[in-house]
């Protein structure tokens, strides 16, 4: 295989990148000049010799301003310590941050767990969540897509957190189900329309 | 314009129907026997003649069992007389009652109200949802599709209610927003998270 | 099932409709008034009494003017009787005749033949395309879709005419293969391009 | 802009890449260890440094055989030099070339000449072509899209051809046109349609 195809090859690896798109980016970068792919190397190796893991929440974060291993919102005093909402990826940590709609803080799992997978501990940061709940914590919001793999995975974190910190008395909760933007009430599920009935605001 | 081309504009205009297909469909007519439309033309005839709309929540239903104008939701005894639960259109409340999760009675709008509309009144039963509202009622449940043309009907509805029957202390309520089934927590929009985050569930 | 089920079901056998939006229709026409239900029972009746198909060609006709049994486009004398068109179906036939770029007679096949069909005179009109072929042919162009049972249909019919019109020396010829409209390079398959370049243009 | 930000907007440059994809992009990169991402960034520069445009076609290719800059197909005398086809870009070539159904010589535009472009030479390779154009070429194949660019493309360079080598009675043809595969009858245009009978196969 020769670098054309090895890089071809890396570039189908990206996530949602097919093997025609991957050549196409490939041949994208061969009509750039040199500083434009120097450019490219330059920032990659900057952020990550830049990006840190939280050491509590788990996520990238830029540790340019000499924070330690923290992250800005882990550190932030004025976040709420009760509330922590655990959440699969970055990507959805960063949605829900954009809403302006929570400010407690966060845990990253890293990813979600398959039905009947039998090692979860592979899949999601388990030791890494036993570790960051305590006592201050008053309540656990489990945030997943509402698909059968998100169920999956609050179901086996509600049994495990209860399991294992019983003693501590925390709410755990999950995102309310309901019409979300957009939604057509002829088209919806008989679960969905039962919450939204559930959930309904006077 | 020959009988098959008026036909076909007559097709045209069911919905969810282009010219294409409504051409197709003549067709597909004129390959079937002279017994097939001749069921067809019966079927047509007798629903138009044996549906009536219910006096009471407007919506088409059979009335082959004598019940008078009164459809057999609305005159059973068993449902919740304290509910009344506003839609759009039959199908929606199709799908609500399929859901099982409402045992309330129904009033069927006919329609929504665009945005800027200056005369709701042509558009969806005002009249009628001021002659069927009364002391009884202890709760109205508006449910909207969740787009602007839906939430701007609650809008209207719930001023409409208010001004009319505000000594009549009905708590007026909407579905609850969340995740509905196979969301995915990247693609949210904000107001959902915040809703989806209020109504969480513990 | 009701007049109402039953009614929807049909809907649900016309092409390219589901139950759901069968039952769409069923409310449409609720909507409309009497009248309405009628000039379509009426239109429909009016076509299906004189519309005929053609003794020729075997496509539906209306027979409004006292044309007998044989369709305008095969009693056109102004039409190349030396060339023979097979497609599927009526549509086929109308998009051909609305390009103009043909001006020989058409033989409507009645549909395809799937692959490893063993009985394809049930499929399509064997008997028929059997006696409208005759010594005034030169030409017999058999246009069906590109795709794997319009190719098995093309198949079965060239070695079916070759087998009983052998002595008649009639050329037969099937639509160029090529670039369609909007085609782009980088997507096509090698066949397509294989044919391109073999019809290219000087 | 911090450098998360200024890569997801390189990534974002990408083709076919949204501001969405390209943050997941940037992610994911996050996640592989180092060793990945120096291994892309080897590739790239490798890539860069050794890939080189054709002198003669102005296709990239690798350079590893010590070839100089002419690439293996250039130089390969069992292809048919009498025959010159001109893509718009790489990829094209590619495709034309996995199919094995040409033999002779290629020209990469390097584009393709939108409608009332007032310089094309701008947009494609106008001066190398007109250097790479000599008496031993018998046929010019121009092979674009079936797109109002392509087309506009082709015309340009038909007439821009004939005008400069008017003395070498070089053939200038296209792609044939027709129905490629999967097309459907019923959808065609009456210019593919008109194509498909004139190209028709006996």
């Amino acid at each position: 295989m020769n670098p054309f195809e090895k890089l071809t090859e890396y570039f189908g690896e990206f996530p949602g990148i097919g093997p025609r798109q991957a050549k196409r980016f490939v041949y994208f970068l061969l009509t750039k000049n040199s500083s434009y792919i120097e450019e490219i190397t330059r920032l990659l190796n900057e952020i990550k010799k830049n990006t840190t893991i939280c050491n509590s929440c788990f996520r990238f974060f830029q540790n340019n301003q000499n924070l330690g291993n923290i992250c800005l919102i882990c550190s932030n005093q004025n976040r709420d310590k009760e509330k922590l909402m655990i959440v699969a990826r970055d990507v959805d940590f960063e949605t829900i941050e954009k809403s302006r709609a929570y400010n407690g803080l966060y845990f990253i799992l890293g990813g979600t767990i398959p039905i009947l997978e039998k090692d979860p501990e592979k899949r999601v940061r388990l030791r890494e969540i036993s570790k960051r709940i305590n006592g201050d914590i008053k309540e656990i919001i489990i945030s997943m897509n509402n698909t059968s793999e998100g169920e999956n995975t609050i179901d086996f974190l509600k049994q495990y957190i209860k399991e294992k910190f019983n003693n501590l008395n925390i709410k755990i909760s999950t995102l309310g189900r309901g019409l979300s933007t957009g939604s057509e009430l002829e088209y919806l599920d008989s679960d969905t329309i039962k919450n939204a009935l559930e959930n309904r605001k006077g």
